[in-house]
């Protein structure tokens, strides 16, 4: 636990960040972002944290409304989300659209204002179809900050993606955060070599978003980067181009492999996990669009057929011990398909997972914290300042 | 914005209001309350805005629920709710009647006592069925007096409507708030011409609480308003006496016309909105009592015929042009049925919407403050006294 | 309405109580527990009950999570849930099975981790499996355990039992609280006679908890229990076994009778109330494990022929006479099956209903002060000094 003083320290870091570009502004994806603001939200996140743990509490809102909108399941986003807001002193409220007059024709201009007159930050995940989540956010930020130019809401809410099509930042900064300490610091990062790979499991349909937003972050590091898949489970081709430039930009590299194995091949982290062919998830949004049952079916059955040709596109202990001194740090952003625990055959092999267990829990841990600094550095200017005064405080959390 | 003298001067007006009959009691119906009630309500919504928007947080309660029973859909109205609770310091809890034991023969009497140990608000919407909903709540606030008067509950929550069968005063009060800023301040009101009236719409059943409610309480202001709607869409003739009984000790007054065009006509605010007739909505409810599925999609089919005869019912440009000086301010409680937008013909031309559309949010932005003014007037014997104290101590609602 | 004087009163009686076993510990059962324990949660409920009362708000924590987990309905469990964590300052967010990720093979020890990076408190009700709602929440406690001893969770969450298939402890220390009240303090109580007795009600599969939650816990108090059922209806003889042996330790006693009027002859108390035998609990347990839906239905036609066999097993005036004085309290952990209200033939007569209903209010009230004293006592080392320190603040929760 880090006193008074260390924490006076984490601020003082946090000053020589330039973060003022976030503030009133959204967090769509992570390369919209500069270095120095991802950096903001790992530092505030720290912050945040070593507060939390020294019982003192950030509790900056007296009150205000932090609005979910899950168009997809979720439990630990769900759970962040809801966590980081009651940090913060929101009330979370969710817009639950089949309780909501929403289907009777509303356009999301005019629910996004609806539910946002007292509402600091809206959060959203709508990762099920590709051109559209992203998309639907954009549309939601465009029409809050059209109701505050207007004067018709008080405030300018804060949009946090929670997954889209793209990308799926609070995961993958989450993630970074977890790297970051497990290597002792940013700088230690150079050169670790990272696989993020595909792996077998028995659903379909999974969202792009996780290895999309993974080579989109971490190419910004410095490290060497490397995608594996089987043919025709590409991710969005825009999304690698970002991946090239920033490994260009950032001394590291990334590379495309053919097989879990190169991949694997003395990687400092593996990231083994299933995803759906993008081309998959565009024919599933266009059968969607037209609301067809059979033709959804028909895709799933095709879907999963092909799938079972790479079941040994697996998480071994074998593989495991490829990787540089057979102690690769194993991510996922669970729940993992378990061969044999929550699966007949998955992603991992049970020992590699229940070895990892921990590790894989700490890396979790971290996303209330990334959501928390998303939302801190929107809404205060100088949000070091403001931490400094709450910190001067001291208000107690658990009084 | 206003500062805090301003506010003051707020506060001031509010003391010259004889409001202490809402002290303790609940909100069913606009005309139950004395004109000092209503005009009490809009000024502790306004000053509860300027507040806001001043950074001061009127956060009164430490701890408490605000229960909420929404057996309609909803999104604006549980918003509104949840915003108000939330910026006086209370925990929206739901009660969702599919998941409680409700189903398993409690009486109202019971269940109104068992969520009510802690509640300081419980506001229901029940606007489906004629003769139910105002009974229905009737009943709840009947429960926990006597649960008050026996020592069962500590405190005696406040009944809010959100929404039944006869009234929707959230709405309409919030509606008349928006008319008062439009025009410049109440006094403005006398003579300006109102034409509440039917609008076609491809869905049937919508409730007739809104109508009615805009008639029982915009003829309370001097002004002259007038209801249009094919033969056979009346609404419920008690409240047309209420509306007849306010105009003539008002100044103002109250007929019912055959046509839009006559409504429109030089009219200074229109509010064209479909609604069910009142025959139909009694029908329903008998159907619904014997639980005959087949004979309520009988009626439905029935109704959706009728009204397509009155698909001429719609708020066109042509018909805007012949308000006063063409431009009557346009109202909705949203969602409007938009030809072109939201279905193929419906309430309003998309040009006439779009062009009110800043407005028609504004409109919408001031129900949570109602809902909030409503609690305050119910929980604060004094209430210019508390928001003195509140100003003066400014604690901050962002800190 | 008590005092602070009389409040300080009653802090200084919980010092001489021992209770600092329940720092940080779970509450499964009530026969976990020592009597000081115990006792420290009526007197800590007792203690809050009055301050809120003389407008003192105990919130204690500023922030942090009470997460809820109803895997069976509830409406006065979920409520008390909800109040008790309002008033000490926490926010409740539920965990909805069926919006998560959790049919997608999440174990208990994932989900249980991921829900409490900022969980103070967790609630579960899991009664409808005989085996099972237990043992799920011993996984969950074991789950944060680990979590928190690994430095995954900065908190050990406390679990509260909000009912399992074995106890139903907040729901049995509210009728406690209750009793005690009822009969002017807990020296009253030895040699009372209490009846637990079976009534015959039109559904099935009425859990277990509470009449073996009953007669676990009123064995504590040196009062004469009986346990009437039908030839089948036994309870688990575990707990049976639990009750034997309370009741030799405390001086009362504990027997099974055959008949209600067995029981209830000169009673002080009487609980008369529905559940299922526990053979048939048990088989159903198997049954939904195969997923043999027809063999459900078959086991419930079957347990609703044999339970009519037993209509006469119902809390009639005739039978309430027999009572002591005739006036034993009537006690019931509601929603009651009501002859002639909620149901044709049911567990008690309306007039006995009727007459008792605000007794049977007033038990229900207590228990939000239950779960809260329960929350209290595990998370706070120095209980009497934490109230004290309330005390003196004097915060009010109403401002």
């Amino acid at each position: 636990m880090k006193d008074k003083t260390a924490i006076k320290t984490m601020i003082e870091k946090l000053k020589t960040l330039k973060s003022d570009g976030m503030y009133l502004d959204d967090f769509f994806l992570t390369w919209d972002k500069t270095d120095d603001e991802l950096a903001a939200v790992f530092q505030v996140a720290e912050i945040l944290r070593a507060m939390r743990e020294a019982n003192i509490s950030p509790k900056v809102f007296s009150s205000g409304l932090g609005i979910s909108n899950f168009r997809d399941n979720s439990t630990r986003t769900r759970f962040s989300f809801a966590s980081a807001c009651n940090l913060l002193g929101l009330e979370v409220q969710d817009l639950n659209e089949e309780q909501s007059q929403i289907a009777h024709g509303e356009t999301v201009r005019e629910t996004a204002n609806m539910i946002s007159f007292m509402a600091d930050v809206i959060g959203i995940r709508d990762d099920m179809y590709i051109g559209k989540g992203h998309t639907y956010m954009k549309q939601v930020a465009d029409a809050v900050q059209e109701g505050y130019d207007q004067g018709v809401l008080e405030q300018r809410p804060t949009l946090v993606n929670l997954q889209c099509d793209i990308d799926h930042p609070t995961q993958t900064m989450a993630d970074m955060l977890h790297v970051i300490d497990h290597f002792g610091g940013v700088e230690n990062l150079k050169g670790k070599k990272v696989a993020m790979t595909w792996a077998y499991s028995p659903s379909y349909g999974k969202p792009l978003s996780v290895p999309q937003g993974v080579i989109g972050l971490f190419t910004r590091f410095g490290m060497d980067v490397v995608l594996a898949h089987p043919e025709g489970y590409n991710v969005m081709s825009e999304v690698e181009e970002v991946a090239k430039k920033n490994a260009k930009a950032n001394g590291g590299s990334y590379k495309r492999v053919d097989t879990m194995a190169e991949a694997f091949k003395d990687a400092d982290i593996v990231y083994p996990k299933s995803w759906a062919p993008f081309a998959v998830m565009e024919e599933r949004t266009k059968i969607v669009e037209h609301n067809d049952q059979a033709g959804l079916k028909e895709l799933e059955k095709r879907c999963l057929l092909n799938n079972a040709k790479f079941k040994d596109w697996t998480c071994t202990e074998e593989l495991m011990a490829t990787t540089k001194d057979g102690k690769a740090l194993y991510m996922h952003c669970l729940p993992a398909d378990i061969t044999g625990v929550s699966c007949k055959e998955g992603e991992v092999e049970a020992s590699v997972f229940d070895r990892y267990i921990v590790p894989l829990y700490k890396e979790a841990s971290y996303k209330p914290y990334i959501i928390a600094a998303m939302i801190f550095l929107a809404r205060f200017k100088d949000p070091a300042a403001k931490l400094e005064q709450i910190l001067e405080k001291g208000k107690k959390r658990i009084k």
